[in-house]
């Protein structure tokens, strides 16, 4: 394949920046513009770092460190050569030019990793979590990545795979032994097999909202009534969590908006917009905007400055106790004397999934206790995963359709149908059980994924 | 010194990051935080890129690419470890988090540089280089922080240092032996040493105004009557070159706002805030904002629609010829049937540094010879200095007081002082050299240079 070239750091201005090459025959291609300053340096060797000056004809276009991973055992399986020069504007700019003026070409987004697919280094779920990896913002969407990256995943689904593909084994050998009574042994066989896989895919499925949670922030609703403090509340769990993301210097602060990270969980506030320009638009929970959020939301903080038992309870019974909490606010806790007693919320302590928070937004009294209750109920409903959540919604997409294959290959067998039919269904099923690691893969396929991916990895 | 760790890559999310350490152990104190993949790979080996996981204990952070410089043979000249990670913003965040909690110090700006000073890796001139190439934006700016880094500058002052010392000692020995009727042979010598330093010294100083123009721009002002085409000649120039400068994808574009690179210079544009608000601001050549742009240009293009030979032959007088160039543009070309004879602005033509440009802003007729002119008066004035431009303010201020003190030195030869006295003012010009390339240095030169760097440098 033709060389490609980019760069690899993030866009801007730094000490250094890392320009990255891929491509039979690139070290030669490279070593004709470097010239080496130490005498015992008299070329690339693999792997070893190399300081040399890079020119283009007689111009010195910079100082730089030069790195040469032999193919296969490079991020592509192909030649790679990284350059790191320093971090100019122009010089990462002028380093460009040079190899796209002598025949490398730019490339495109997520093309050292879709090398690395075709060349067999990951398969396609792997290299999607890569990309997963670069967009993840707090530990646990991190972890979710990193996990698949390595993976844990495709092994999950390798396992489906087989076991998939054993069952059809099994119907085809019915097949050829038809006339000899094997049927009946094999046919219950394969539908104990059918019925652990739907659940197993089942499963993962039904991860997929947690998982997506996860990755995408897990969607926060905040409502009640008007002047209870709910602006207040917001900025207060954004304020304190804004200043700690921006402890570390060289950290872009444009992607927090409304969303804060607590204990590696990142939570996004739901209609946040609605709230702040101002909070007399959920004037009560009838209203159809309240709604909507309320239905969106894995976590619904329902505040309140009084008691309110009735339309809490009412509220409660709109959520889906099995993947919605609900967190009652008991805010402006510091303009009450006595402290309440949480237990006095009777009926609201006995509902699923209902905690009961006292807090003061505006002193920050009660705070980090109301964060460890949104933690809570988010690990719960993970703890009820298994180990491997989906987050991806193309391999939601075909799971789903895995699915509705193997409820075919069910209806099939209870309606007797001949073994051929019912591999016809079960071939399906590892179609597109396929199309998630790459097994079977399209053109469509592949420029979707990759396009995902920012230019330089 | 205790170890610094830093993001040595531009701030944002990208393919991948580099998190650069550096300090006595910094290999032990990270290995203890990497599993090697490889069964081969028991270990870092200098300068070898190695594949491996970071993990914080249990928790696998990334997979990464790991390359030791051991010291002496590293940029600081200490023991250093670069980590190049994948580039998500919690990716860098963490793994600088881990350093940091485990003992490791966040850098200050410029300090991987320092030490690289300290450690005696490179001078205090080429350590300001370094600063100066990451900002470069232009292909001049560029070749300038290059050869500066490269030492090309340090040896010029080398030499300048050499001779000093050399007209000290000689003045010293005539203390030695003023009994013994050398004085008027060395005397003659030592003047003439003076002389040549005084020259030579004179030379830089006067290309800081060429120097300073190329690392920051060449000022340019355009000057003329309402209604001449000013503020279309300003974005006709600007316009095409946007236009190159964002061919390559990457690339941030708020930092080019007035200023246009032509042929590798910078060119930017004074009082263009006024020209864009209202050209009548500018009513005719005696307002006193004109005059002031006038002086602070060293390119000025003086727009004209018709012939006025006079009007511009006073503006011409106001320039200094030495060190300014006057274009005459005459615009609205594309309204003229008969092109008319440059020649006829003939006492134009008799100034020095004059030149008349025929061009259309709104067709773009005759730009690229209007840009030809522009690059042809800036490489005049460079063909006239040497081949080293002083571009840092804070050489120039040094330079100026080794000027001064050589003049009390020419002084006191002159006045025939005793050479223990004339010695004095040439060990002040020793030590104002010294400054600049760090042979003297204090605490308050080293943080006001190292202030100007990015962290991670």
């Amino acid at each position: 394949m033709d060389i490609i070239c980019a760069i690899s750091t993030p866009a801007g201005v730094g000490g250094i920046a890392v320009v990255r090459l891929s491509g039979k025959g690139v070290k030669e291609f490279v070593e004709r513009f470097l010239s080496y300053t130490a005498a015992k340096s008299a070329g690339l060797s693999v792997r070893r770092a190399t300081f040399c000056t890079l020119h283009d004809a007689d111009e010195i276009i910079d100082e730089v460190v030069v790195t040469w991973f032999a193919a296969p055992h490079s991020y592509t399986g192909e030649d790679v050569v990284e350059i790191g020069c320093h971090g100019s504007l122009y010089v990462q700019q002028r380093v460009l030019q040079l190899f796209m003026d002598n025949g490398a070409r730019l490339a495109e987004p997520g093309e050292f990793t879709m090398r690395a697919f075709l060349n067999g280094r990951m398969d396609l779920s792997q290299a999607e979590a890569v990309a997963d990896l670069i967009d993840s913002r707090s530990e646990t969407a991190h972890r979710l990545a990193i996990s698949q990256m390595r993976g844990g995943y495709s092994k999950e689904l390798e396992t489906l795979r087989q076991q998939l593909i054993d069952t059809a084994a099994l119907l085809e050998l019915e097949l050829d032994f038809s006339e000899e009574d094997l049927e009946f042994v094999s046919r219950d066989r394969v539908s104990g097999m059918v019925s652990d896989l739907k659940s197993r895919v089942e499963r993962l499925v039904n991860s997929f909202q947690t998982g997506n949670a996860i990755k995408h922030g897990i969607p926060v609703a905040i409502v009640g009534r008007p002047n209870v403090g709910k602006s207040t509340l917001l900025n207060a769990l954004l304020g304190e969590e804004r200043a700690i993301v921006s402890d570390i210097p060289g950290t872009t602060r444009d992607t927090i908006e409304e969303t804060v990270v607590v204990e590696g969980f990142t939570f996004r506030f739901i209609d946040t917009a609605g709230l702040r320009q101002s909070s007399d638009t959920i004037e009560m929970l009838g209203v159809e905007r309240s709604r909507e959020a309320l239905k969106h939301a894995s976590v619904v903080l329902y505040v309140v400055d009084s008691d309110c038992e009735d339309e809490v309870y009412e509220a409660a019974k709109m959520l889906d106790a099995e993947s919605q909490s609900l967190i009652v606010v008991r805010n402006k806790m510091d303009c009450i004397e006595d402290c309440p007693n949480p237990k006095q919320h009777s009926r609201i302590s006995d509902l699923q999934n209902a905690n009961v928070s006292l807090i003061s937004a505006k002193t920050g009294l009660g705070l980090d206790e109301l964060k460890r209750l949104m933690v809570e109920s988010v690990q719960k409903h993970i703890g009820e995963q298994g180990d491997v959540l989906l987050t991806n919604a193309r391999h939601y997409e075909a799971l789903c359709r895995v699915l509705s294959a193997l409820d075919e290959v069910r209806k099939g067998l209870d309606a007797g149908l001949t073994p051929d039919l019912v591999v016809i269904d079960l071939r399906d099923a590892l179609y597109h059980l396929g199309t998630i690691t790459g097994k079977v893969s399209s053109d469509d396929i592949l420029s979707s994924v990759f396009s995902r991916f920012c230019v330089g990895k």
